[in-house]
């Protein structure tokens, strides 16, 4: 079985358009998404088709990370939009069980404690039967000021994801600062969730907390040695006696979600293939033919076919087994 | 020979004296650093031991990059402490003059026009005999608040280095956004240096700035294949007719500063060893030992010549030619 | 000719999801909105029902005003947004050139020079054919912090309006203040706009101006003595000398969207039916059906058809001969 | 027994000295404001010469608004200042026992509780025997930041006014937006205290309180119409099983002070006589002379006499009646 | 001839309820002070009583320093106020042209050029005839944030000051920080004013500037051996070539508002009696009797009588030549 | 004895450049101060020698004031420097045990309690054997924004003093307003403390809290005069019956750091020899040749001895036994 771990919700105009609306009546009108049942069964049959073509069975589907929008205010219209992401999610789920599964989206908003995103969380999880949670690990959306991931701050929802034996997906959404895109922003985001767990020791107070890192951990694999030697450099706080970094790392689960087959292969020649899952974001920003291979740039499938370095439990692993071991809430 | 064009000053803890003096002062007592030849001397000879013994014959150094406090306020402070460490860095070459070369740190503060920093530029290439300049793009060091180097306020500068034929090396400073340590925003920086200049078209308007890209280039190698797609995407902004970004790329230069050799391989065979200018920030973050070698993670030169997909020529490029290809100025 | 001075487009989803990912990505995708022929047909053709149900033969249509979103950061926001608003208008007055004429919104934006709006002005009314425009007297939407509309911030739009011979309604948008919803701030900007401007003389210096307010005024001309007597009051910087308020009042043109019956008895009383023209706002708030008269709040035509102190020539001024007035690049 | 409900302090030049040394000293002097019996006595006298020329008997007098200065910084001078200001109405209503009642300023300030104020409504209810107070629904005097009436903010003042038994005034003080005039800004406040209380349902929690709105209720009786559609619109949170909105407004006294007869009279025909008090703010921004009548526009007892449509009982509960029933602690 | 170099304007009540109007009403009354002839009368007749009752001949008199309010928002309120004190002030001199002269307010705000207040400088001195200006060093009254008195934001100042050949007092004015009361501010801003025009040269451009520091110089003389030492520090930038530092002091004129005779003694001593003007500040803070001498602290003339190590040529340079010597435009 | 009770730290550059480092890494780096021995007992050698020169037995030393940096973010930063400085005083006071005191400096910083200082406090005086702290009474370092010291916000520091019988020394840091430098700062400040402390009755909580002002009380001594009258004025808020300031002011005890003969002299018949202590700051800003007697500005002891005002009594309670009485953990 072919599981796409990190996916994204396919949903019609009218559900944006209550995003705007929400936006400019700032949640006064009240009232829900208005998304109709034939324009979701279309948009839904249509995602089967792109799934279909690339051979995928399963789809982890979150909502669209850079309509999160976390830092709207007031905060509410956050909680009011997430819901409504969740709901079309689900919605979705239902319409094709067997193709779907939920990954929920956390009304987490800059000043307020992450404990206001639990409500949604159990909603998702136990109510809907969401396998999984998405985590922007900056709500501020680009302005560089909220906690980073080893802050005090984020140990409530590590500790309630360890309860609910749900692991989270770092994926940052919008980005404002006028400097970097939303998905440059997404590749800043996942490094600097990745290292500042391990500075912090995030996983000493949370050993059984799961972490998949998007987009093939943002510039971490890559730069590995600068962070190897950090850690043992005695001027840098570190020293020969830590722990390695490349070690430590191995506290972080991967998805494939690196367009470029040199990078996919520094990746899991570096995390290792039982650390790796196979995930697309497709369709999304890699929907677009490759020139040099006529096929779309995230159609991976084939990519980690062709990596003759992998064993077959190594190949299994990453498409469905570790997926199975993350999402043990996944149960198709 | 072999040049190693990332490199950095070795300086006595009276130039360091100095800059914690200007900020307890305000820059009231004025004066200047107080760094005796003792000391400089054996500084740098000191470095020369270090060079000697992994084979370096010249070092490009430039001012020690977390130490530059661009947001130093007020910024006059700015400008005395960068002279300062350019004076330092002259006074190593006067040394020395067959082993370094000067690369100047510019004392660009945030708020502040870019031109308030070319009374040093022309100070420390035309009066000094620098060769290059090291540019933060991030003066604002981690508040996300300052124009990205696609924006107007750099062009001046742009402007300037092509008339004086002086490239650039991009490497951002300190950062104070608690998030990120400063080393941590190097990677950042570089990222959103290279995807905002492209984005931005800069090398339209100044097709002959060359630009010297740190560590490898931050994440963009490794996320290469995103930014390929978007490029192409249509609904991204982008198109089939657009110029493919591998292509764009090639504006660049990179130096070989990663400590991993899997990622330096990835980097030489994705933007080619005629990019590549061999660097190595020693003694810096990386100068402790890889225990998995028993070498130093910065000694980069066995790590090169031990790639075989490597030919002799290119090579050469990677330790010598690109370094005077990039650096005319160099006369060594 | 019943001619509705005061209505909005109506469009389909496909316009607001285009706003809300203009928010989402920054305006990085870039592109246009995606307004299907079908979609905007149909929403026209339901306008057009809505209209031949209440007997109005033309509609003045503007972007609807809650949706205009003027404060959106970064700016450039604003002006795709507010041409796609108007794009739109123009191809619905396209489809039905006999029923509609455009009345276009302007990307005025706080902070900004209100001269950065004029290429949409001269866009919309030179290329395009609209008849006016709508102007948002508090583009901060809900911060009580831009300049009020008698500051001379505004002088360079009112020039370039008489230039062109065109009317400005006055209607503002969003409301994110927390204390008022963006309806109830309708109301008061419409007050502010009217005092403000009389208050600073404007139209001592753009005496051919023509201002058409909204909703009847605001509280305007129901608070007329209290401006009355402290525009005659000596301890108030008036005095009996001063010109009447009631007399400054006439430079205003006011429509009649007032749902209750004895509101508009007052506004026709107090300002006279020469300076009145029918508007309905219809669909919008008012189209709910009023219990106590089985007709929506918005038919309008009725009520002032009702009102027997108005002679038929003030009727017919009222529903047409004042919009011709006013509006004189409508050539219906 | 004619009793004007809306009515301010006459007082004495050296009262407002006392604020402006308040202000220049920042507290620091301490003292109490110097208001010699002589002085206020004429004043005292002149107010009720100003009375008998009207035929008003009662005057229930509160602090001048506008003078109020809620946004004073720091805090404590607000305090001492509308203590000051309440210890001269209680010393005017000692000269005139018969033909005076206190209402008393409260110093609600920004950013601290509403309870700071309470200390001040114990010592002018139940030690100086004011019968009501009054309450400036924006502390921040035109900043639009601080919490609207149905915020929790302010319902321990409301609980504290129900088991008091007094009814609160609602009249704003300065504003320094630079947007609108003090005065403009009371109509503004009021309109936007009577929405908002609707909206959040506040009568749900202290069905028992007795609010005044000043200047007849703002826009809200011109505008209703608009907020009758609003309630029963299901596109805006309402529908038609919501209460009415007339009814809703049923939970508000008014005041005359409306100085435009035709207003009255709808304020009259809307809310009914049974809710409306009679209240001139006299001497005040009405009190210069109408051209029209000859007389001056806050002699509002005459217009109200020459309504027709008001039964001699309407007249007396308007006159008298209702001021019995809002203020019970009025004994005269 | 006694003249009293430092001493403030008595003004009735009406004047500061004027303020407290402006301030409240935000400038939109417009108007006037209305400050009668009789009341104007009685606080001068009650001022020449005080200064007979010491012996004064002369006051040169300026709006009371606490009472300038340079940091009202907006700044215009800052003009209209100003004015009304040196309108007073000039009714004062006409009443009694033999016993005062006028010393100008200047409405010098936070944020806007100094040339703001030029108009009221050449009204006051051109056509009012005032001797002298009294300037705040700190407009915005205690936030530490504006340009100290060496800045070139204060240049256009002095240049009109020489060009008028009239002399500027230094003298702050209101505090709000929360830390000092005004009254200490105004000695710690005699202090910055004198250290900071010094540490910038100012005397270098304005060889002719002529200043009068309050307060005997706030704590300079007191503090004199400090910053003679760090004059000539080399490691303070300084060095035994310097101009020492109390000979750059004699750029300054002293009043001898010291209420402590070792104090007024170490003055006189410190900068010599040529630098020194007559001066009591009274009526004012130090307006109550002494217990040691059962005299007021401000009867100071004879505290200076009693130094025999004055000659006398020195006391009537203090009492009266100096005075003239700084003021030429007094004609006494 | 001759005890110096105000004399700093002399360490050398490592010191400094350990500050340096720290700002520039934001404490990533981690680690301590690198003060050799070497370096250190070169350093307080030659301090010992600085004090044998002018015939100085003891020298209570704290760190260099202008060096502690507390407004340094993020806040830890501050910890550790100031740690840094205590440690290395204790390695000097051990080098020479009978020569030298530690007095500590407290890392109390902008806007977190005054309490998270307690653990170095404790460190210092319990485990260290310091003998008295020296406190900055303005952390934000010229910001104004603070509390003044007679803010609750100091009063637990007061009670941990008082509970371990030390004396706080007031000595403010650096100054950052671009108004003073930190010299002319420490003035400011101390004024500001006394006057504040004796205006908010601190003494009244703590009687016996002991508190040295540095540098001869700022400007109180020399304004002593001002402060006595309005103490005493009623219009001030004060009055006859209020206890003199001159008297309270004995609270407080007083170095001799004023290099100027007549304003020590002012000073000690001012406050008298029971309350002031010899100190010098030397070597410090006074430490260069007055060219007036050939000896340094800071060589105080000759000046004191030439007192003859001065009884032998006192002078030696000035040089050694007032010293005694405000540190009694002092045992040398």
């Amino acid at each position: 079985m072919i599981i796409d771990a990190h996916a994204h919700l396919v949903a019609p105009d009218s559900l944006y358009a209550y995003r705007a609306n929400l936006l400019a009546d700032g949640g006064y009108h009240g009232g829900k998404a208005k998304v109709s049942d034939d324009d979701l069964t279309a948009a839904a049959a249509n995602n089967i088709a792109t799934m279909d073509g690339v051979g995928t069975d399963v789809q982890l589907i979150s909502p669209r990370p850079y309509h999160q929008g976390h830092s709207m205010r007031p905060a509410r219209l956050v909680h009011d939009w997430i819901s409504a992401n969740n709901d079309v999610i689900a919605r979705t789920v239902e319409l094709h069980p067997t193709r779907f599964a939920g990954v929920a989206g956390l009304p987490i908003t800059p000043g307020n404690p992450v404990s206001d995103a639990f409500d949604e969380l159990h909603r998702t999880v136990e109510d809907l039967g969401f396998v999984g949670v998405t985590v922007n690990p900056d709500p501020s959306e680009g302005t560089a000021t909220g906690p980073a991931m080893d802050d005090r701050y984020w140990f409530p929802l590590y500790g309630k994801l360890v309860e609910l034996d749900v692991p989270m997906q770092i994926h940052s959404a919008g980005c404002y600062s006028g400097r970097e895109t939303y998905s440059e922003h997404f590749v800043t985001e996942e490094s600097i969730a990745i290292l500042s767990m391990l500075r912090g020791n995030v996983f000493e107070h949370f050993p059984t907390l799961r972490v998949m890192i998007s987009h093939g951990g943002g510039s971490v694999p890559y730069q590995l040695g600068r962070w190897q030697a950090e850690q043992l450099h005695p001027l840098l706080g570190g020293g020969p006696e830590a722990t390695p970094f490349e070690e430590k790392l191995k506290h972080f689960y991967f998805d494939t979600v690196l367009h470029y087959p040199l990078a996919l292969e520094l990746l899991l020649k570096t995390v290792g293939p039982e650390q790796t899952l196979f995930g697309t974001e497709r369709p999304g920003s890699g929907s677009t033919t490759n020139p040099a291979t006529g096929a779309p740039f995230d159609d991976l499938k084939p990519v980690i076919e062709a990596m003759d370095f992998l064993s077959a439990d190594a190949r299994t692993a990453i498409f469905e087994g570790n997926a199975r071991k993350v999402f043990p809430r996944l149960k198709l």
